[in-house]
Parts: structure tokens; sequence; C-alpha cells
């Protein structure tokens, strides 16, 4: 029996490396005042349909349940974020500073750095149409990526604007009604062939690549790095107006943070996504919302090629899967009493193992040094006294066995 | 747009009461030396046929992919786990000690305390039949149940045996073919009319009847509850043999643990399946091996039952979601200063918000208090000095800017 193709399986050292990976995304946004929520995993289709467009559907994984629901395991967090919003928007004072950590999928051909399934961090500010907030979650991505020691030499946010791209097509006389598509067509220009994208954009073609190869001047933009610049986050951002992003309802500002070395995918992306809460409440509320994403995927690739940022991981999961105390039945008459202490000693909160079968104490010793444990109890032939080895130092004491608690506590602080 | 039927929108509040439960289950089956671990939430259908038989598909999220592969939402973890240690035992020095915190899923009939989706903390010992692996697990179920606040007053552990009715089969000399269908009768025995339950058992009732109410000895069972016992754990455990539990691959010790007044669903169950890996790897590996699984939605309903245990998960997240600073912007010409020393605060990892747009001095520091702030810094008039108000005692004093951060460590320690 295998598991299924693009889907992980997470064996012990997976899931440590997954869980680094999560607590420092909570931890950070929550340093930054953002709260967590979720939402489920399998939603209506018509929750993406209605967003996206019929087309969505061919890379969602969707099926027809048993009661004949049409349903999809989700895709993206942001319209279950519009849907929960707009559902319970009375109960919350705005701005909104929310942020989720869960599994997504995608039914796609399996590529490096791209699965049918991923986890994302996802980080929201609903309610505030202020540019203050656009700065508030550039930083918050650019934070998250930096608590896993990655700095600007490792990575850049590149940010630019839909607004400058909607006003340049006003500005040139372009139909509103071509926008989107030519937008669809900039977001690729940078990964498809030159001729391809201007045979695409067509009369625009040469103004589109000119705007493209001078940079394109933006006053909001030049604001936007402004602030991030006061906060000491000039080095982690760059104008880059190429920047366009797939997905139709972005509204203003859009940034993508990528390797500077330029190996891997884009680790995070977003924007403000202005008019999406209205169109998925019909109407019902209108908010102004932006947000990003990061995957897991990505974002472990990069770790793992930046040396600091491995072995910082490496230190951390090390440091997080040691055990306290490992408890070394020498004698097997002494396992009762030996049983009594582990589960008070756990009762205290230490971590703490032992051999469930008898085994030599060579290798119960073994076991306590691949466990990491600190310090090694053994019951054996002194009780009613306890062998104390600290196995940093190889030190060895004997204590009575009704000084196990308060002998501990120094030495596990 | 609604979510699913029987799937739950986790607000902010309701996300904080999960994930205590999930640090809890984390934290307590860590304590025990057992290491976590994932599988994915998606399986191939065939996984759970092979183990449960093709009635299961009934009680399936299921259905075929894009690629007419019949695949389903898992409805447990076992057999995934069954899977994955086949795949790579040879890694992994036995026994295993696992655990696991997922979401599972199943299609039916929503009830009280039974959705369609839940999320469920396994722990399993995978490579050991020595009965000391049953008393490990099952201190291991009772202790994550008591680090909720919950004691031996609010639950109990049943415990029981399927060699216990096995054997008595044998000795009442039924044929081994009934065994299954006999089991299946007697766990429902507790819910079903009497007579139900006899016309099912047919020949064998008055004999089952009369075990049940006699409650069986076994010196296996007894020598079980007495590992227990010296551990201090015999008030949380009875041996009742009408614990057989439903899943069809139990093959030995089996246990459910409700809580004592009688309100809710089982709260966790488990048992030994020695058969179930070499079952699913088609004899390719077998391993003893024993598990339970715990769901979230009956232990929220129980934790919400119980004063203590809930004042103790109240106050938990009232803790855990206080941030340390707020900083209050008194005039806007101190934001960018303000926002300097934000960046640096939350670097160091202080947990730090501010009003993203111009708001009156009141009601930032209304905010603060909203938000369990327990410092305010005040970037206003006073500057280059900042005033600091620490929100419980509501003293205040002025501090130059360039001291903010020596000044910061001490009070919040």
């Amino acid at each position: 029996m295998q598991s299924l193709p693009g889907f992980r399986d997470f064996l012990p050292g997976d899931c440590a490396r997954r869980n680094y990976i999560f607590s420092r995304w909570r931890e950070v946004s929550r340093r930054c005042g953002f709260v967590e929520w979720e939402g489920p995993p399998l939603e209506p289709t018509e929750l993406y349909k209605k967003k996206s467009g019929a087309e969505i559907v061919e890379q969602l994984f969707n099926f027809t349940d048993k009661g004949e629901r049409e349903v999809a395991l989700r895709p993206e967090l942001t319209p279950t974020l519009a849907r929960v919003v707009a559902a319970h928007e009375r109960e919350f004072k705005k701005p909104l500073k929310w942020f989720s950590i869960g599994q997504f999928f995608r039914y796609e051909k399996q590529q490096r750095g791209r699965l049918r399934e991923h986890f994302q961090l996802n980080c929201d500010i609903i309610g505030e149409k202020d540019p203050g907030a656009d700065v508030e979650l550039i930083a918050l991505c650019i934070d998250v990526l930096r608590a896993f020691g990655l700095t600007e030499k490792d990575f850049v946010v590149r940010i630019s604007d839909r607004e400058f791209w909607t006003d340049f097509f006003r500005d040139n006389s372009v139909p509103a009604e071509r926008w989107g598509d030519l937008l669809q067509v900039i977001d690729k220009s940078a990964r498809e062939p030159r001729e391809k994208t201007a045979e695409k954009l067509g009369d625009v073609a040469d103004l589109v690549f000119a705007t493209l190869k001078g940079g394109g001047k933006s006053a909001k933009l030049e604001r936007l790095v402004a602030g991030l610049r006061v906060r000491g986050l000039g080095d982690f951002v760059e104008i880059d107006v190429a920047i366009v992003r797939g997905l139709a309802y972005y509204t203003g500002i859009v940034f993508e943070a990528f390797d500077r070395a330029g190996k891997f995918r884009a680790i995070a992306g977003g924007g403000r996504y202005d008019n999406l809460i209205a169109q998925l409440s019909d109407g019902a509320l209108s908010l102004p919302a932006l947000g990003f994403a990061m995957g897991d995927v990505v974002l472990g690739e990069l770790i793992n090629d930046i040396p600091g940022a491995r072995e910082a991981m490496h230190d951390a999961i090390a440091n997080g899967s040691k055990i306290d105390i490992y408890v070394v039945v020498a004698k097997e008459e002494r396992r009762a009493d030996a049983l009594a202490q582990i589960q008070e000693l756990r009762g205290r909160g230490y971590r703490v193992d032992y051999p469930l079968t008898p085994a030599k104490v060579a290798r119960q010793f073994q076991a306590a040094e691949e466990l990491g444990a600190r310090i090694a109890l053994l019951y054996g032939d002194e009780w009613p006294q306890v062998k104390v080895k600290d196995m940093t130092t190889g030190e060895q004491t004997l204590i009575s066995k009704n000084d196990v608690i308060s002998r501990m506590e120094p030495l596990l602080r």
C-alpha cells in the first residue's frame, strides 16, 4: 500500500521540521498582534467558482458528496476568510489582524516545490484601507522569514501595485474589459518568451515592455517602501512592477517574496483585495482587506539551502526533542518503585522515558544518550538510594529515594 | 455562502480552545517519551477496505479523483500508521512510541458530540508485546485527561480484554467464525434492549448475560490494573468486560474513557491490534501494536461541563492571548519613531501592537487594555522621552527613547 501521489507522510524527523516552521509562523504572527483562526478543509465548490470563475475547477480536488453537494478540498484560504468575516463581522472590532496555519490542496501535476497538498501560513488585515496596513502586513511577511535565520542576502520582497497598471491602461485608453487578461499576460511575462508575450499584449506590447524595462515610477510604491525603511526593513524590499500575481481579485498593492539566488519558486505572495468580501457576500458587506500566504514546501527548501537557517532549524529541533530524564531499571525488583517515581516526575512536567521491558544496563544508558536525556536515574542495588548520573558531565551521585524530586529541580532548571 | 454541514469554522475564540487542547495533548505525549508524526488526510479507499471490509465505505467521505483513483478523507489514523511503519520500520528502533494530532472525517448524520470532522490525538506503541506497554499507554491516556484538570471524580477508563471473550467462546465451544459477530453484539449490548441482544446472541445469550452481570474474572486484567495502581492511577480505572469496541482489528486489551456522570459519548478508546500490521502489509511485516485515539469534540464538551477544567482552560487562553506592549501614538509626528521602536521590540520577541491609523489617546489606551497589554508606551509631546505606563498598577514614568529596550526587559520578565 502506498500514499497518494503528491501527498506526504511526516515521519518524526519530517514532522519536527514541519512543527518548527509552524511554531515560528505562529510566534511571529502573535508578536505582531495577529490572532489565530481556522476554517474547514472542505468547502462548497461554489465558493471558489464565485471568486475565481468556473475554470478554477480544473485545478481543484473537487467531488460530489453522498448528499449530492458539490464540494472541494480548499485550494486557498481567502474565500473562507471572506465567508467567515461576512457571517461574523459584527462580533469583532475592525481592523481584524488574523492569521491561520492549515493544509491546502490542488489537483495538479507534481513538480519540485509543488505537491498536491501543502501547508500555508495565511495572514490578513480586514477593515483597513490605510496604506499603513500594507506596511504592517509586508513587515510581518519579512519578520516571519527573518525568524528562520534568513537575511536580506537570502530573500527579497518584490512589491508592485495593480493600480499602477490600471492607471497605465487608462492613460493609454485600453478598454477596461481587456485589463484582466493583460494583467495575466504581464504576470507571466518573466517566464515566457518575449514574442509570445508581445503577441498576447497586442497593440500595447511596446508600451508595456518599455514600462517594464524602465521599472515604472509610482509615488504610492515609493511611500510604501519609505514606510518599510522607517522600520529598518528597506534592504528586504524592491519595487518591481512586473509582479502582478495570478489571482484576479487583487485591487492594489501586490507582493511576492523570492530567494535572492533565484533558485526557487515564490516563497510567499499577497496583496490587497478590497472588493472580494463584497463580491462573495453579494454586496451585503464591503470591507477593504489585504493578506499574504506562505507555503511550507518552498520555505523548507530555502531553509535547507541556506546554511545558517538550516543549522538554526537543526539546533531548535535537537533541543526541542530531548527528554529530561531516563530511568534505568537495573534490577527488575525495583521496576515498581521506578514506575511510581516516573509517574510523579511526569506529573511535574518533566519528560521521562524508561525501558518497557528488562534490558541490560549498558543498553539502557545508550538509550538515555540517544534520547538526549540530561539526567539518568538508576534503580538497582543501591536501593533505597537512587543513583543520579549527569549525562553531560558523567558525574554520578547517590541520593535517597525520597529526595529525587527536590534534587531534580535544580539540575533541570 | 455557508460552510458544509458538520464542518466547523474556528473563529479566534474557538481556535484558542482548539489550540489549548492540542498543546496539552502534545505536551503530555512528549512528557511520556512519545514522538510526533503525521499522515496525509487523503488516502486510497482500499487502505480502509482492506482493514475494515467493504462496508466501511458507507461511512467514508470517499470519491474518485481526476486520475480515476478511489480516494477517501481519512476516518482514522491506524491504517496509515500501519502503512507508514511497514514502509519504514528498519529506520527506527523498536518499540516505537508515536503520537499524532490531526483531523478525521466521516460521512454520517450529525449528532451532538459527532460532527463530520473532528480532531484526534492518536498515541501508539509499536513493536512491544509486553503488558508493560499496555500499562504505559493507558497511563498516558489518563495523564492526558488529568492535564486538563480532570480528576478521578470526572472520568474513568474502563478496561477489558478481547482474549477474555475469545477464551470464553472457546471454553463454551462457540465456533470461531461466530466470534466476530458476537463481539459486535456484546459491544452494543449496553445501548440496546436486552431482548434484541438476547436474540442476536442466540444459544450463548444466558451465558453471556451471566458473565456480564458477574463482571468477569481475568487474572490478566487484574495484573494490568495492579500495574496502574503502582503508578498511583488505580482510582482512574475499572475492569469492565462489557467493553469490546466496535473495530474488528483489536486482539487483546481494549479500553474506553468515559465521564463519570455518563452524560457524554466515550472520550477516548483504544486497545491492542497485534495482527493489523501483518494484515495490511500482506504478511511482509508482523509487529505487535497498541494505541488509542481521543477526539476534540467530546473532550471539549466535558471540559466545558467541569468547572475546574473550564476555568483552567479560560485562564490558560487568557494568559496566552495577551500582548506585552501596546504603543500609543499620541502625536502623528511621532509615528515613524514609534514604528521603528515597535520593529525592534518585536524583533526581540515581545508581542507588540499599535493603532494602524490615527486615533484618540483614550481609545488607544482602551485597545491596550482589551488586548491585555502589560505595558503601554506613549509617543507624544514628551519626545525624546517616552511615557511608560504599567497597565496593571497604572503607574507612569518617563524614560529616554534610548532606554526603552533596557527598561522593558525587567518589566516584562
